[in-house]
């Protein structure tokens, strides 16, 4: 447990020292939950959608791009059933003035039961051997028992009380808890209430009256709405789908572990419409699909499985998560839904516009059927990058700090590295660079000694450092060297566009998936 | 005249009806001044962001991406000025309760004295000949010489109340000038009042206070309270720039023009950190250089020229615009400023932190001065779109519409067209079309006669349409036909991948910039 967070730790400051991901507004000491990509995060974050955007519209011809605006009509949010229904159940703490999510207050009451049985373990497992007797073990297990099937008594009375809507009760089982506003103590709570976790704001063109917007809370409506007009002016039969890139907002009150749940983040969805009766075929076959795009990403089979839901959202018919072992445990990476009718229905009710397809095989028209995949591109980041932050022990017992992305990903492809500052080496290496900045992200390095270099590369995941010497200015060799094994290659410059295009580009990605 | 407006029509009927652009929420009837990007129009959009990305980033040693967040801390927003000087000036009818800018009001009503004018000119003009005489001449210049005088009188007091904030000024022009709500003609107007064009919203995080947030209004904020991270981090020395691409929102009363002046649009912008002293320097290359990049889209070199501002904004020493022949008249395309070290200072000031760079060189610390250059991302796409959209009249006399676009700019860079459902046909494009699609966002289309494919594959400006006949399944040759020059040329199949790539790539583009 101690280890999981320490790692955690490390990528959290390994992100800031190296430019990839920085609190925003950090100098006016931050803003809560919401984060700036760095100049190494942002090419990897445009690397990434690059690859859910090739791999989704350019290879499949029946896939086709959109990208609407976060503003939309606040009929639509009715509609969606975000206005009534997207809620999180809040309660204050009359002495602190502090807002928390109650439900997350009785959960991390549970969590803490969950520490003590395992300190009990932790304990007891020190114990094996001859002093080790069997009612001591008895009297460990006995409590380990209780602190797990409490837990589940506590656990299963606010899922209940959660599903009933009956905030009484989640109030009820929060004083007889105990439980205490965490930095005060204080015992002295509101009632619960639900909190609609769309931002608000207004949209101001009449003089009486401006209009209540919402920042999109999610991708997938502007999809939706847009539906008929791309079927119409793409002309694609069903099954087809509609992919979308972009920014959606909540307004969480419990916004933790770093880009994970963050109130601005990005969104990577596909809407497929099916017909009616097949939905659930092509479900199967977009679960499939999914996790065979992350894996190609060569992660590690181990770091993904999947998590069928067994409580269904109201408008969906199946549902299953992706999930990724991240430095906290296994959490929910993208979710593949079989959502039904239940969107285009819904607006088709609110709007009073058709959102119908005539199917000419069937010879009838239908509402389509439709399955989303769903990726979070914020923790697809975090997935990729913390699980390629790596600490190896090299052969001379020195260490280093290599951030192994898949050399397609990588935010810089190679860097150019004159060794030193004379004899034409600057010279070359700016043809060098110049000559190569046409087909990829690369640069220029000439500061600090070469092993300082080589590491700085490392720790950004550059898979290629190209070594000038006094050699290259007389045969136009260089070396190259690879981040992952460390080899150094000495080759004809003119090679290098073909050695560094056969690993970093996305076409060897995509033939995997 | 009319033919301009005509030209704008066609454009944005086109737009829609070939999947560029949609009118946001447009089953809900649509949410002013917001629109959706279909499937042609993001990928154009994507091409446009990523043609940009590669010049400024890729291809230059000192400058680096940033990605950050739309909510930022509300004090920026004050240090920035935006709080207090981000206004326009707004008055209501009474009667119809409805908001306009006193500014345009004004503006407009001096529209119609120009048309007047107008309209003189053009009936005088159908007069030359010998029943044309001189006091005729003179009593029209007269009234033409009267009318321009008017506009300019108005148009000079207009300018001056709104410089001094004299707005019961501008308020009694509006009486004087008997101006009526345009609708009604009601003409009981309210004070002229100040209305701030951020989008609030709340980020609600406590129990008795809510933050009140901004949707940011422009990128450039984003990276100047970045500077000090980035500086560090990647270790860049002065002159070196950030670039970051992103939404930014403004709640703009009169957003007209389509997607010229939209409510919620993208930015790309690039922030140039620079010694003091030396900004003017870099200020008039930026302005070359950001004009060779637009020069390299091949539009036209008679579309553009320099605005530069003889009225400075408070934060600038030095301002220009380029201009683009819009289908409404030539109007800002881009923006170089040069922006003082106005903002990094007045960060300093209201954070507390110290924004400065250590000058080797110099052996000094200083807060660097900043070249901006600000470019409308949705204005760029109406650019390239308006211009390329053209009617040509065959040699057989009949019509096509082809949407000429620069090819490494174009939605879809090959069109395979199997030429019947059978012999095999199918299946070769199949082959091809799986062959081809790693590298080049391709599609297939089987339906309608070739002709009709032709003229669908112009009107998206697809670069190439490849047709497989029953030959291309005895000798695996195709015919490959050319958008502009409609000629077709039978060639091997495994040549495709080199042709095509040899003009859509963005390697020929980036190196005319």
């Amino acid at each position: 447990m101690a280890k999981q967070e320490d790692v955690f730790k490390k990528v959290i400051s390994h992100a800031k020292e190296y430019g990839f991901i920085f609190p925003s507004s950090e100098i006016y000491d931050g803003l809560s939950a919401v984060y700036d990509y760095g100049q190494n995060g942002a090419e990897l974050k445009n690397n990434l959608k690059q690859y859910w955007w090739k791999a989704m519209v350019q290879l499949n011809e029946n896939i086709v791009g959109l990208d609407s605006a976060i503003l939309m009509h606040p009929t639509i949010w009715k509609a969606s059933g975000h206005v009534d229904a997207f809620n999180d159940p809040l309660i204050d703490n009359k002495d602190s003035k502090k807002r928390f999510r109650a439900d997350v207050l009785v959960e991390d009451f549970c969590a803490k039961l969950e520490d003590k049985a395992q300190k009990e373990i932790d304990k007891a497992a020190k114990r094996f051997g001859d002093a080790f007797d069997k009612n001591e073990f008895e009297t460990t297990n006995t409590r380990v028992v209780e602190y797990r099937a409490r837990q589940k008594t506590i656990l299963e009375r606010l899922a209940k009380s959660l599903t009933e809507e009956n905030l009484a009760d989640v109030k009820s089982l929060i004083e007889e808890l105990e439980i205490a506003d965490p930095d005060t103590g204080s015992k002295n709570w509101t009632d619960v209430r639900q909190f609609n976790l769309m931002f608000g704001t207004k949209l101001g063109a009449s003089a009486d009256s401006a209009t209540d917007l919402y920042l999109r809370p999610e991708t997938a409506q502007g999809i939706f709405v847009n539906f008929a007009n791309v079927q119409k002016t793409s002309r694609h039969k069903l099954p087809f789908g509609i992919a979308q890139i972009g920014k959606a907002f909540r307004n969480e009150i419990v916004a933790r572990q770093f880009i994970f749940r963050m109130r601005e983040f990005e969104q990577m969805e596909m809407q497929y419409f099916v017909p009616p009766g097949t939905e659930l075929e092509f479900y199967e076959a977009w679960k499939e699909k999914r996790m065979n795009w992350h894996l190609a990403l060569g992660l590690g089979e181990e770091n993904y499985k999947f998590h069928d839901h067994e409580k269904l959202a109201h408008y969906a018919n199946a549902a299953a998560d992706i999930e990724f072992k991240f430095p906290f445990g296994f959490k929910e990476l993208e979710g593949i839904h079989s959502r039904t009718d239940f969107d285009l229905s819904a607006h088709e009710k609110h709007s009073g516009r058709k959102l119908q397809y005539f199917d000419p095989e069937r010879n009838e028209n239908y509402v389509p059927y439709v399955v989303e995949t769903s990726i979070g591109l914020d923790r697809l980041f975090l997935a990729v990058f913390s699980t390629s932050l790596k600490e190896e022990v090299l052969e001379d017992g020195t260490e280093r700090t290599v951030l192994s992305l898949p050399p397609a990903l990588a935010p810089v492809k190679a860097a150019i590295l004159p060794l030193m500052k004379k004899d034409g080496m600057p010279e070359l290496a700016e043809k060098i660079f110049n000559d190569l900045k046409y087909d990829f992200n690369i640069i220029m390095e000439d500061k600090d000694s070469i092993g300082k270099r080589y590491r700085r590369q490392d720790a950004i995941g550059t898979p290629f450092c190209i070594t000038i010497d006094q050699d290259s200015v007389q045969d136009f060799t260089v070396t190259i060297r690879d981040r992952d094994t460390m080899k150094q290659e000495r080759v004809p410059m003119e090679n290098l566009r073909k050695i560094i295009d056969e690993k970093v580009s996305f076409r060897s990605l995509l033939r995997k998936v």
